[in-house]
């Protein structure tokens, strides 16, 4: 029995692909559309995944066979052509839409002005696009956006950082106050991240204007690689990226320790950031979909996390895991050096969602996917050469000249 | 002597035209970068300035001539063309860059999918772009962008609406509080207001990662058409919008006055905004310029409005001028139809602009341009038929069908 029709949009990427098995799996007709510029932006950074990744059609292929189940490609390009987007959704009539159709890599968007123009171009025209769509075809249909923990910043005003919305209390001129709760001031560290609070000023306009359904899941830093969907065959195994631009930090801590490349910390490492597994990630997107805001809702807002670490406590752990070394080097971000960081996550609990912690999954990803595809890496492609400003080019640049050849004789 | 060189994006633009001449006639060095944007939706619209405007070559001759002062121009669409953007910064090296390159028309911007869409796209990547260019070329380039009071929504905290942060207390968890200054809670009315709100969060972005110096002009509706040196001659003449998106509310109604049209208020008209003549308008760019934020300083917002009233007052006040009738018609608008509002504005008069307030202007205005243009004007071009929603199309649709007969016979 089909539980209703799906959209993923985005649905080739890193979180899209196992978030539509997982659909599917769970009985939903699952729709993927994509432009495939995950695969485009492989091949300008010269910097494939590391676990090896089939076709889209191959990929399809692979899950009718294993499951016997369809999977529907549609190949759009959202932030460019609205009027494919609107007949998609005319002729498909989905009861949710799940919105992946950004550009994801903080460091990408930072590599210059192409970039950043790129990623704004694309991030905001793609979820305008799709809301606008909506409202034309079906103001009901529920959107589910992966959006990102970076929005809120990190801790700047010390307090737990709520689901989405804060509560302050506002001076009047009579010496009161009143009591008000406000979308969380927005405190962006780079282009992308950017992207996704000014997606979250779009979410609130169409929710107002036109009584849109919304869910905004800010997403903590994704690891792992596989879900139970993926493992099911070797075909449908996702991807794993290492490289400076889109590796994210712990994935590239445990391939840096299968090949006995230092673990590069930014700075002192004393960044403390949230997490959560892509197979927490899945049953939140599936979570999201079966208990839809109503009309005239604000904007639901979900911390997608289940644990934060520092970083440089992620290398330590894999340190003890793996006997890697660790090599401290300057930070191509500007970005607070240390932070605290408390988030509440009761709209993420309430979905019902077990989650993977680090202590019980990174012995299975070390094993099973960095040691085993050790052999792709390209050890070039490590390093971030994406910064955040000319300073912090010079500052690299500088302290590379010093440390570059007793780093070259660690590998 | 010149005092530097000036940018003007959007230097065609109701804004940007007289403020391209207050500038040269301030001893600014002035290069106006267009795309006539604003001449081709004319053209879409079917809706022609009530004021004979020139082409941009006869404008520019026509100063010449008056002032012996040389504009230069350069056609560009800031949205689409990084390149050339980043070209005409490199070879001109403004010391600053006054950004009015956007669609300035909530009506326009809420009149179809197709026009939501136009407006995120153009000027989101109008800012974006302008922001990466003045990073790659030249960080210490001030940018002043004229912003919008709708940014804050209208008065839904009680309090007096400030110039852009604002105080709040933050409680943590211990039962104790934290004063903070964040930026004020967006809460845009249409997509081209959000736009603006979207902008803030570039600005916010930029200045802190590239510590760029960004002025942000929150402007109330601008009235009037002419600056004294538009007036120097016919040919220089400033536009003036009557029709149903472009039309800002006072000006339609001088224009209504003028041909003996009804003069149309939306819903109750209690909804109370913020007013500025185009002359302040001009002159408050230029004080911004010669006052500009240092590197470093977050972003200066400044709330570029003289005076508060309600729709309502401004109808009866022309009323009382020119005898005019007032019809209130279903609000196209999704909006409170009451608000009060209280503006703080000292950075506005730290610049020293002495205003030109209604009740010293209006008449110049209705004998000047209003009834001078009045044989001018297309009748059917005054309601206006964008509407926030289906449903407010549909009551406006009810209504009409009411009362067509009885306003046919008032005009």
């Amino acid at each position: 029995m089909e539980k209703g029709r799906v959209i993923v949009f985005g649905g080739d990427g890193f979180c899209g692909w196992p978030t539509s098995l997982h659909l599917s799996q769970a009985g939903y007709e699952v729709v993927i559309v994509d432009n495939f510029s995950r695969r485009r932006i492989e091949t300008e950074l010269g910097a494939q995944s590391l676990t090896p990744i089939c076709t889209m059609r191959d990929r399809l292929d692979a899950w009718r066979d294993v499951t016997g189940r369809e999977i529907e490609l549609r190949e759009i390009d959202v932030a460019k052509d609205f009027d494919a987007l609107k007949d998609l959704l005319t002729a498909y009539r989905p009861i949710a839409c799940v919105h992946f159709a950004e550009q994801r890599a903080a460091p990408y968007s930072m590599k210059s002005a192409r970039h950043k123009i790129y990623t704004v171009n694309n991030n905001l025209n793609a979820t305008n696009n799709i809301l606008a769509a909506v409202v034309d075809v079906d103001p009901t249909i529920h959107l589910v956006h992966l959006g990102t923990m970076g929005v809120y910043g990190y801790g700047a005003f010390g307090s737990v950082i709520p689901e989405g919305y804060f509560k302050v209390k506002i001076p009047l001129e009579d010496g009161s106050f009143v009591d008000r709760e406000i979308l969380y001031p927005a405190d962006p560290g780079s282009i992308y991240h950017m992207t996704k609070t000014q997606d979250a000023l779009l979410f609130q306009f169409y929710a107002k204007n036109d009584r849109l359904r919304v869910t905004d899941l800010h997403q903590g830093i994704v690891w792992g690689t596989q879900t139970p969907e993926t493992e099911l065959d070797d075909r449908l195994m996702n991807r794993f990226d290492y490289d400076g631009d889109y590796g994210t930090v712990l994935n590239r801590f445990l391939m840096q320790a299968s090949v006995g490349y230092p673990l590069t910390v930014h700075g002192t490492g004393g960044q403390m950031r949230a997490f959560i597994h892509i197979r927490d990630t899945v049953n939140c997107v599936r979570g999201a979909i079966e208990s839809p805001p109503q009309p005239g809702d604000r904007v639901r807002i979900i911390n997608q996390m289940t644990e934060t670490h520092r970083v440089r406590e992620l290398a330590l752990i894999v340190q003890s895991l793996t006997g890697a070394t660790i090599d401290y080097i300057s930070n191509p971000r500007t970005e607070m050096e240390e932070n605290e960081l408390r988030v509440a996550n009761a709209n993420f609990h309430a979905l019902g969602v077990p989650p993977t912690l680090l202590r019980r999954g990174l012995l299975e990803e070390v094993a099973e996917v960095a040691h085993r595809y050790r052999h792709r890496c390209d050890l070039t492609k490590i390093p971030c050469v994406s910064y955040w400003s000319a300073e912090r080019a010079r500052i690299a640049r500088e302290r590379f000249d010093r440390t570059a050849s007793s780093r070259a004789a660690a590998v």
